[in-house]
This record gives structure tokens, C-alpha cells and sequence, in this order.
């Protein structure tokens, strides 16, 4: 992989140009992108910018997030050949840090769950993950440094997860979703993909100018509170092993490590993630539905068809329920500093009919809580990551941590 | 001005076929659009639904609302025949209604203050407010019976005011934003205009088919709590002969009425919404500022830079300060039904080099409380409007407290 913080230490010093580390991404795709699929279109010529932090670094787009430069299409033939005419914030951020938007990587239709044609670089028998299955893949194959997805439900931490690559979910609008397909305003989130913790800090930094991102360094003996989500459903054994694997890393490293339960409405918000999602996804792509519905990619479609009749009575239950979550999760950061827990059910699920499940991530991306995904280890050549979740707004917290556990795997192993 | 609760009454008795609805506000266009300039664009001939509570109701859509079958420009030569490809939901949302889109309606460029081409319908020589300037006209004028709009700051009730129509900012996120240009994700509100409370009542039930807007009757001897938002600044005579009309009016019809003091952090939250607005109208309109930098408005493209400089700290303090004042106005709710306050400092403001001033409205937008305007009198041939505003989510109570000013200022005539 291409380690972001490795391109702008050699910048500064001089030793690499800005434009030779954008076409070492260039490359990188020329020689990567027939195996792994991992973008709708892509530059096959581009300049670094002059002047930013972010000078030489290629980024992936997601291709639900508007760009003046290139066509959007929301993995979805319906859009085929749509070009906004503006750029996104999140895309105008990264652009005035002096990133070169390199191409725009394949998402799931309107970030839902029907596969993407993009293979997983480990093993191209199994899914990336998705919805965000470009970004990840794109950044596992070395191709580029860094890139955007999206969560609604698990579509950044899962595909991280799947592909073994760094990533962060940042609090509830820490990133702006202007100008990008909306599926549920309530839960989509931008999020960052980067080979490694201080990667995706790098980027985050760059792109919000937030002090409290530069120079994250690891968390010192940090308190940590393992939740296995029990409510979610039975988890695989890989993924139980990735946890352990964290959990025995952590505690050699200096952290105490506790196993906590969750209080009983916060497990009743994850329960009502689906009843949110859906009744806005029937808002949000109202136009889709009525007047593209055949088009609709088949997964969505028989989604959107079965939950129709989600009243606005039950909309406002669930949402109730989230916000006494919220506060009582709020209680549960009073004990520790990040909660640990899977990343996904297990490694990537073999084949490309599925892109795998969002049961350990729902929870998180409606209570709105930072989360970062750490890769714990490979079986059969297979990555498996582990989650670490901090409070609402500490994004520092979490990718402090984060840099504690991926040191504390390394030293390891 | 043409009554929706009166042509869905004749429409529901067979006294008027939809179609011969549609072609009425089509005569009406014809004959007062060169007078009142409240058009973008608009159909030349339209047909009626068969089906819906709305069907027969010709609609207005402020143009920075995203139309299938309408270019959407913004107010701005930025988006000059620009032509999104879906309808907004809550465009969707009005046309599964069996409503009938049959324009654009006139918008300040991105909703901010440069004004439109809009004549108020009371007096040309006088400004419609804005940045809704076209909605609260044509209603205004009565062309259309329904039109939407949007609020940052005093959008929907300022030109409602100065129009003489009624309109709701409805509770924030009662109607979803996606589609809508965005200038502010924290503050921007969809809202409606029509002729009378009860209209707007019949609008939002038929768009959100949420059963407390099912028959809103005016409220029984309410409880209202005049606020005169001092912190804001002066006010002119006639928003006080307004206001003393409304207290007059209500008292007689059996309202208990007292003077209520904001508490200190509902102020604070006051002085910072225009942090919170223009830090995030930077991250919004990031692409236009960078890239069309000239071609933004002038009033708009002052601000924008001026405000150049907001960091993430002063916005992160700010955002504090709008949740511990939310808070704060919750309790002021424990002893009164509503609010009673200016709708905007005066009646329409002379000349066509300002929209006016939304200093009694920006508040109650960042507090998300739903506000209605109630026309309260006539200087000079000039609307004067009064503003109801509830409890967050206690839409219908607005709704209901508006139609018992509304009749007890038409008793008292």
C-alpha cells in the first residue's frame, strides 16, 4: 500500500516530487485496476497541485459524492453519464489541501447493497465489502493513498475491514454530505480510507484544518471497553479471533481492557437502525421510485418495495429511541475511553453475490460515534480488522487509539 | 388570493373539476406575472392530477429546489439552465399529493440576501423580502394557491410578512432538505406559503401524511408568551402596532398573554447564528467561491468574503452555545403554549435594494422551533405580520395557536 504520511514526509524533504508521487498512483492503476476493478473512471494523466499538505497525493472519490471533473453516476444506470456541475465540500476540502482527484471509485447503487463489479485485492473470489467497495479496494491494491466513502449502515468500517486497510467513520457531520446522494439524513457519513491510522489522521487534518488532528500520536494506557454486540447476532469465528488477537495486543501494551454490556436502549437503538434508514431512503430517492422504479438496482428495489409502509408514527418511535441511546451510550464513556468490538462478522464472505453484512456497524453510525478500523490479522490470506469507537466528537480520541492498538498489533506479531 | 381549503372543498363537492383549478391559477399567472415578476419560469399549460388531496392545487417551487421537468439556477448565472436530473423530495412529496408543479418561483442567489427582479403584489415600489421572494408573492398575488420555500435566517416569514401571506418554518427536519441547494446544513428549512393558516395546515398534511395536521382547529384560550427580542435591535412602529394588534386580538378571543424574558443563553444563541451560518455556507458553496468566484452575487460574495476567516473553534463554541440555548428554550415552553414576536422589524421596506432584515426570525431558524406568520394589519396598503413559535416538533400547536389569532384578528376588524 501507499502510505500517506510516507508520501509527505518525502515531499517535504525533498526527495520526491509532488507530480512523481501522483504518477506512482497513475502507474499503480495502469498495473492494478484490469485485477481488481476498483474504479467506474479514472484520470490517466494528472499534475500534482503546487502549495498544500496534500500536494502529490491521489485520492479516490466514491461515486455518490458530486465532482465538477468527472461524471457521477451513484453506481446506478440511471445516472449513467449524470455530471454535477459543482463539487462536493468534502471533494473542495481535499482539493484546497492540494489533493489530485485521481477518479472516482464504484459504489453500490445509491450506497445500498448490490454488489459492485470490484474484486477484493486479497482474493478475487470474495467481496470487497460495500457500499464504498472502490475506496477500499483501490487503497488495498496500493493504487492510491487515500480516499472517501460513505456509511449509512457499515459501508466504510466493513470494507476497510474486508480490504485491510485503516479507516475512519468521523462523527455525525465532523464531514459535510452536501452534494452527496443522500440515502438516509440521518445516518450517512463521509469517512476516510488510508493505509495505515496516521494516514487517514493526515487526511482528516488536511481536509478540516481541525488542530486537535495534527500529529496524532497513540493513546497512552488507554481504558478499554469491549462490547460484543451480542444483540447483533452470532459472529464468525475470524472475526472473534481479530477481536482477541486486539484484545491481548492492547492489554501487552499497557491498556486495561474491560468487557462491557450495553445499557438496554442502546441496544434497542440498534434494532431500530433499518426502521430510520428506510423510511428516509423512501424519502430520499422518492424520484427514483416512482419514476425510475424498474431501473433500480434488484437488492434496493425488493428493500424499498418491502418497506413501503413505514409510517411516519413509527419513524418517530425509532427516532426517539435513538436519541435516549445516544444519551445513555454518552453514560457508558463516563467508565473508558474507546469501545472495542468486530469489525464485520467474520473475513470477507466468498463470492460477489453479497457484500457482506453491517450488523456490528449500524449501531455505531446511528448513534453517530467516531469509528476507526484497525487491521487486527489475515486467515487464509484473509484481513480481519477490529473496530474502536470513541465519544461523539473525540475523533482525536479514536485515531489516538487506534494508533495505540496498530502499534501494540505490530509489536506483536 | 386563491384559498387551497376552499378549492379542495369545491373540488371534493364536484363544484370545480381539478383541471379548471389548474387552469385558474394559469389565468392568474397570465394576467399579474408582468406586474409581480414572481417567476423563474413556469408552464404554460398543465394538466391536473386524477388522484390526491392536492390534485387541482398549481404549486410554486422556489428555485433552489431541484425539479425534473424545471432548470433549477439558484438565483444565480452560476446555474444558468442548469437541469437536475430528479425532483426533491419534498417536490415529490407535493406531486404524489396529486399536486400540480407549475413553476419556479424567484430566489435571491443561494437563498442569501442580492435581491430578486419581484415586485411586492401591495406595492411595487416596495421589496416582497426574500430570499423566498417568489413564493410569498405569487400566493401573495394570487396566482397560486401553494408554494415552497426555504429559511437560513428569516426566509419564509420575512416575505411572508411583507406579502401578507401565511407560511410555516416548520420544525427542523420535518421536511427533508435533500435536493434543496444547500447554504447552512444546520439552519436551512423548507417551508410553505398559502393564503390562510388552515391552507398551509392542508399542505403539510397532504405532503407529510402525518395525522396530527389532520383538521387543525385554532387552539382553545392559549397560553402565549410575548417576546420582543430586544437583543436584536430596534423595531419599527409598525412591527409594534403588529404586535400590539395580535396581544389585542388574542386577549379578546380569550388568550392569556404575558411578557416573557429570553433566558441569557437563548440570546447568546441569537448573536452566534450567523457563525454557525456562514462557517458552514464556506463548506457549502466551496466550489462556487473557489471556482466562480466572480459571478457569485455581490451582497452574497461580500459576505462570503468577509467571513473567510471563521475557524472551526469559533464554529465548534458557537454550535455549544445553539445546544445549551435550545435547552434553555425548552423550559421557557413548561408555562406557555407559543411565543408571540415579530415576524420582521417593519412592514416591506421601500425600494427594491434590500430584502430586508431577518433579525426577529434568525433565532427561532437556529433553534429549529416551527413559526408561523399570521398577517396581522395594513399600513399604509403594507402587510404587517405577527409570528407564532412552539415547542420543537409541535408543529400542529403552531399551526392550531395561528388559526385562533388568525380568527380572533378577523373578529376584532
Amino acid at each position: 500500500m501507499i502510505s500517506l504520511a510516507d508520501l509527505q514526509s518525502r515531499i517535504e524533504r525533498g526527495e520526491l516530487s509532488p507530480d512523481a508521487a501522483i504518477a506512482q498512483s497513475l502507474a499503480a492503476i495502469e498495473a492494478r485496476e484490469k485485477d481488481v476493478r476498483a474504479f467506474v473512471c479514472h484520470a490517466k494523466s494528472a499534475k500534482a497541485a503546487a502549495h498544500g499538505p496534500l500536494r502529490g497525493i491521489a485520492v479516490g472519490i466514491k461515486d455518490i459524492i458530486d465532482t465538477a471533473d468527472f461524471p457521477t453516476e451513484m453506481g446506478s444506470s440511471i445516472y449513467k453519464g449524470w455530471q454535477p456541475r459543482a463539487d462536493a465540500p468534502v471533494v473542495m476540502m481535499l482539493k484546497r489541501a492540494g489533493a489530485t482527484v485521481i477518479g472516482k471509485t464504484t459504489t453500490t447503487a445509491f450506497a445500498s447493497r448490490d454488489p459492485t463489479v470490484t474484486l477484493n485485492p486479497h482474493n478475487p473470489g470474495h467481496t470487497p465489502g460495500g457500499s464504498s467497495a472502490g475506496s477500499a479496494a483501490a487503497v488495498a491494491a496500493g493504487m492510491i493513498p487515500l480516499a472517501l466513502g460513505t456509511q449509512t449502515g457499515g459501508s466504510v468500517i466493513r470494507p476497510a475491514a474486508y480490504c485491510g486497510v485503516a479507516a475512519i467513520k468521523p462523527s455525525f457531520r465532523l464531514l459535510p454530505t452536501v452534494g452527496v446522494k443522500c440515502f438516509s439524513w440521518a445516518l450517512d457519513t463521509v469517512g476516510l480510507f488510508g493505509a495505515g491510522v496516521e494516514d487517514i489522521a493526515r487526511g482528516l487534518f488536511a481536509m478540516t484544518g481541525r488542530a486537535e488532528f495534527s500529529d496524532i500520536g497513540g493513546a497512552k494506557s488507554p481504558r478499554i471497553g469491549v462490547v460484543r454486540q451480542e444483540f447483533a447476532g452470532e459472529v464468525e469465528p475470524a472475526a472473534e479471533q481479530g477481536l482477541a488477537a486486539a484484545i491481548k495486543a492492547a492489554q501487552r501494551a499497557g491498556a486495561s481492557v474491560q468487557t462491557i454490556d450495553l445499557p438496554e436502549m442502546v441496544r434497542e437503538a440498534w434494532r431500530i437502525h433499518p426502521i430510520i434508514m428506510d423510511f428516509e431512503a423512501h424519502r430520499a430517492l422518492a424520484w427514483e421510485f416512482s419514476e425510475r422504479h424498474d431501473e433500480i438496482a434488484p437488492m434496493l428495489r425488493a428493500n424499498l418495495d418491502e418497506t413501503v409502509g413505514l409510517t411516519p408514527s413509527q419513524y418517530d418511535e425509532a427516532r426517539r429511541i435513538g436519541r435516549r441511546g445516544r444519551r445513555e451510550l454518552g453514560e457508558v464513556f463516563e467508565g473508558v475511553d474507546v469501545l472495542l468490538t468486530y469489525s464485520a462478522p467474520g473475513a470477507a464472505p466468498k463470492g460477489l453475490s453479497t457484500t457482506g453484512d453491517a450488523r456490528y456497524n449500524r449501531l455505531w453510525t446511528l448513534m453517530g460515534n467516531p469509528c476507526v478500523n484497525v487491521p487486527a490479522l489475515k486467515i487464509d490470506g484473509l484481513p480481519v480488522g477490529a473496530q474502536l469507537i470513541a465519544r461523539f466528537g473525540n475523533d482525536a480520541g479514536a485515531l489516538a487509539a487506534a494508533r495505540f492498538l496498530e502499534n501494540a498489533l505490530a509489536g506483536s506479531h
